[in-house]
């Protein structure tokens, strides 16, 4: 019996989350589910796929069940891919991409249709509920193979995930962008400690940062210690990534800052930000 | 050992559903506990019960423990119903009624009396964590039979619950309400395929929805896909009834729409919502 | 294997909760783990000790976890502690002090330290992941006894928790302030009935209250039902303090009030608030 880890927008405030635990002990009683978070933005695809590549490598391997669907009502399809790290199950919609690279990439994925393993609906089908979490318990259980639940599916045709890159900024700064606002108001960008390495910084140096035009001088520190409450610092987050922080404060409210906010590290310097594909191949 | 499946009005910025989890698990170990929300309007009954009646048949038989409870402190009774479900435990103000009546009606129902299956209190009951957690618990565990924690109750004399219902507008229409806004803004009404039917509308037909006074188009369809992004549309939800959604948007924003508006759907018409019982006794 | 009771401030927005259940879960896949609570305020360690100690009778015998951590990245020590409960883990900032207390003291305090017991991290350590969430899950499986974490550390070193007493105003009064305001609005107050019976109070009778120099009558009353809707009341809560509430309305909002605000109870009277320390060496 494998463990579930479930990651979803569906919120609080209804029996949603409830519903697709319920439907999952039904089939999988023994499974454990792990809630991975549910509050994420309504249907945020690239907030909610970082969040869950962030999480990955701490969750015990087994079945990966993600549901952020903006597209649900449209054609896009629901997935399943099996990786080194065990199960993911989802929407064909960049969701899983980033999680799945980063385990080591898919060997096999299909396409969710067999309908012996989907509930039935009295109206529109709620995805999570009777395709997404049925899928995750037979594959937790072992009920079911993945081959069981749909046709193979052409790792090329399934959707990929853009990711905004960091690119240099033509003014020898580096440009990149918010991923992400944390509960404490910490905003983690695209960059990484490296990227500001090619710059000539390194940790304790103070660093010009561009937000909405306006240039602030920050220290890069190693501890929020570093500095006094209610100042700014830059530090590589637990997760390896530079992020923004205040001391005994937030970040996003201070700078402002929300999820792709513009962010341009430099000695000084400025431009555009390209995308990349993440894809289900592995990095 | 049977799961336990949890609903309450208690929210989650304090301690309450975590104090009702450990008591559960300080008697039945073992017992699968499974939180069907917590964030229901505090004290709203309706809101909650039709929840609990939406969730039942997705949820692991056993025990439905669910506490939303305006009427603390006065005189209504804690009570415990055996239906070919499992056990509901719960408060007698009619949250358990339609959940009841949906999986086939109460065979016995009993007042929560016996202080062997009680927490002592050093003040003021807190009765989710000293009366109906340690009932569910018991009866999960197998440790008490339903007959043990207090006295038979005559059915009749259970609080019922009031839930509108649909009525001809006397000018063609008909007249319902909205039972339910959920997470991502949609509106569940208390109006089924059929009543729209009985006005010769079909799935794929133009219908005249009727909100405040304003009279709107809006697209009876089968999914959101049918529509322009931010514009609305009528479609039979997961739960087999009419709701009100914006694809890419909020219906309760955008029409507005609330718990209990009034809604009317017609080629045209108008008029008042009588109530009819739900009962323990089945549908 | 002992079950896991946990509560922090990480909130349910991020997926850092559900990455510490991950992180349990890798280590010590048979435990249960209860969510105690994660939306206490940010940062607040009074009011989350508060309810540590509030929940903990009520928790299974075992280990708790507990991270509300603003001095994260200065010098506090990571501790665990041994009790007549069970195992207590979390930052050395007096969070702990009370539950710990409670139960009747430590008898060995260790300093978690043991590198064999930590994660790596990329960048900065994520406490909660990769300090406490894995003693807490060697504690529970038995894979280490709390000597094997780090070395032990003299309880008189232990950050102790200043909790404001309560006093006579020296007008006849007793001047407390508010704890904690639920998740329905109402105050726990520091004052204990044995206080207000030395005034010559008792429950039935007319108290006045005085916040922020508003004297008002309120009723000390046995229910929630002995008052009118939309009426203010007194009442010993379900913890055995003096609580604030009012009858289907919110006191926090009514009068207003929230954690700190002084309230002093007296037939007339008023003064200035002392603390005193909870240490780990028990009540």
């Amino acid at each position: 019996m494998l463990p579930i880890s479930f990651l979803s927008d569906f919120g609080l405030v209804d029996e949603f989350v409830g519903v697709v635990h319920g439907v999952i002990a039904r089939i999988a009683p023994e499974a454990r589910v792990i809630d991975v978070g549910h509050d994420f933005p309504r249907g945020d695809v690239q907030s909610s796929a970082l969040a869950l590549m962030r999480a990955i490598q701490y969750l015990p391997e087994g079945v990966a069940l993600a549901v952020v669907d903006p597209g649900v009502g449209t054609e896009r399809r629901a997935i399943a891919a099996r990786t080194p790290w065990g199960f993911f199950v989802g929407p064909d919609n960049g969701l899983l991409a980033p999680a799945v690279a980063i385990v080591g990439g898919a060997d096999l994925i299909v396409s969710i249709e067999d309908p012996r393993y989907r509930l039935p609906a009295e109206g529109e089908t709620f995805h999570g509920r009777d395709v997404f979490g049925p899928a995750a318990a037979v594959l937790a259980s072992g009920e079911a193979s993945i081959e069981d639940l749909g046709p193979t599916v052409d790792p090329g045709s399934v959707t990929p995930l853009m990711i905004p890159l960091v690119e240099p900024d033509g003014m020898g700064g580096m440009l990149g962008e918010v991923l992400w606002i944390d509960h404490f108001g910490n905003a983690q960008t695209n960059v990484s400690p490296a990227d500001l390495a090619s710059l000539g910084l390194s940790s304790g140096d103070e660093v010009a940062m561009v937000i909405a035009g306006i240039e602030r001088r920050i220290s890069w520190t190693g501890a929020y210690g570093d500095v006094e409450p209610g100042e700014g610092l830059l530090h590589v987050d637990s997760y390896g990534q530079i992020a923004v922080a205040v001391r005994d404060g937030r970040a996003d409210e201070a700078y402002p800052l929300t999820v792709r906010t513009a962010i341009t590290f430099r000695q000084p310097g400025s431009s555009s930000i390209p995308v990349t594909p993440f894809t289900l191949d592995g990095l």
